[in-house]
């Protein structure tokens, strides 16, 4: 496990697919001379239908494969993989560990103004009572806390279905019962959703505040990061980080959503086979 | 391998997910006294949106997992593992093996009465050109086959959105280039589509024929189950068969949906971990 524990190890992200991209972007951006390296789980994506069981095994295969690339940080860059396997990981990666849950509430709870505070994600995220129990930790009352399930989201979003009717309606249906709940801030809690933000800012009005995590998951792994002296030395005379890309599918629209997601096209792409995720979940195990 | 090749051995259905119940429920109407095993791999699903060296790997774990439980033959109910992975399947598996794409190129040809026939289904079976060519082995133009991808079918039907206006939406997008082609034959070449066949009619007219492949498949096992000397002997002497289910997912609508691809709730249900998924898979190449 070259590199693990050194200041010159890449970070790694991990996702069910390619919405994780978008807390890729947000890293790179405030940590520009970082090397990172990206797997998503493209071959098993959606994570958010499915059980907790299935996504702890998931996860574990997934973290793995960065951990045997020698990365010195996992950010678990979906929502519904930190739901259900965060503590998990946390007991058996060697490397520090970080979700996309706690950025989330955290920066809710600065956003919020005393009303209510709305959050949406898949159906495993909000059944997972994560987000609610984060908030309520912090002191919000239950008719405070305002949680949904956008299923369709996720599959609208890879279809590349912005400004279509079909969006349109799901708004709707999905976010009609926050906005008469007057939320004042909305937890993006999916990395598909940022791709959505205009048209939900649109729908829930000027006075909504939308949380779109990525922002706030970069700074806690700068934080984070830093306090273990694990920054690079040289990040900051101008290095260019390296990004680099491992799937275990290429799907049929990959380059079209990829690029999308991460804001320019995606280069260095590798994929993983069924075999080396089997491998890579077995090693986490022997730690 | 107790049972392979024995006439008292089960019938194994496999499918990316619930869709491929619509087949075991035909299976079971034309065949009630043979025992059927089904698995779904709930965990993966879908793979319509996958590309094929992915489904291959998949597929031949699901076969895989019903070889290992005896089946005397492997129904691939899943039309994106039909497309990609039959002849790989029949290469390596010791028992025949059903795939769902040629049955409903079959039942097209015989209800088309000259006019063009309509095929709609994921992106990966579109994609793989399989129905093509099929129907352009029987002499039908290129002008006579129209193809469509519907890649949101799946996700609207398993939210359970039956006349929904998503849904009709959707309808009206996927369908109306078949409309205007004036396809008098439309097959649903996705085991989840019979759920819409109301709507899909509807919206198609009267004229068109709408096939699905589930009954074709159930008399194609039969007619070759018997070719074999496998019908059970005591089938037809009020014998009811059993019927068990597989999972490597208990999806969050399970009972739901399950109950309404199958038309009646379902029992005998288990669920298969990632590791009995994985030696399944290996077993198959050491056969």
């Amino acid at each position: 496990m070259t590199g693990v524990g050194s200041a010159e190890a890449p970070i790694g992200v991990f996702d069910s697919g390619l919405g994780g991209l978008t807390v890729l972007r947000a890293l790179h951006e405030l940590l520009p001379g970082e090397d990172l390296v990206y797997f998503g789980d493209t071959a098993r994506v959606p994570y958010g239908t499915k059980g907790e069981k299935t996504v702890r095994a998931f996860a574990q295969q997934d973290a793995g494969l960065l951990v045997t690339r020698g990365v010195k940080m996992v950010v678990v860059a979906c929502n519904t993989a930190s739901a259900f396997a965060l503590d998990y990981l946390r007991e058996i990666l060697p490397v520090p560990v970080l979700g996309v849950i706690n950025p989330g509430v955290r920066t809710a709870l600065a956003s919020t103004r005393g009303g209510a505070v709305g959050v949406i994600g898949t159906s495993g995220t909000i059944r997972s009572l994560k987000y609610q129990a984060g908030l309520a930790a912090a002191g919000l009352s239950e008719g405070q806390i305002v949680a949904q399930e956008c299923p369709l989201f996720v599959p609208l979003m890879e279809e590349g279905l912005h400004a279509h009717r079909m969006t349109e309606l799901a708004i709707e249906e999905y976010l009609e019962p926050l906005r008469a709940a007057q939320v004042d801030t909305l937890i993006l809690g999916c990395t598909h959703y940022p791709l959505l933000k205009a048209e939900i800012a649109e729908f829930m009005g000027p006075d909504v505040q939308l949380v779109d995590s990525a922002n706030a998951l970069a700074v806690a792994a700068q934080d984070r990061l830093g306090e273990l002296g694990l920054l690079r030395a040289d990040a900051t005379a101008g290095r260019e980080g390296e990004l680099s890309f491992l799937l275990s599918d290429i799907p049929w629209k990959f380059q079209e959503i990829g690029a999308r997601f991460l804001g320019k096209p995606i280069e260095n792409m590798k994929t993983v086979g069924l075999d080396e995720m089997e491998e890579a979940g077995h090693a986490m195990e022997q730690l």
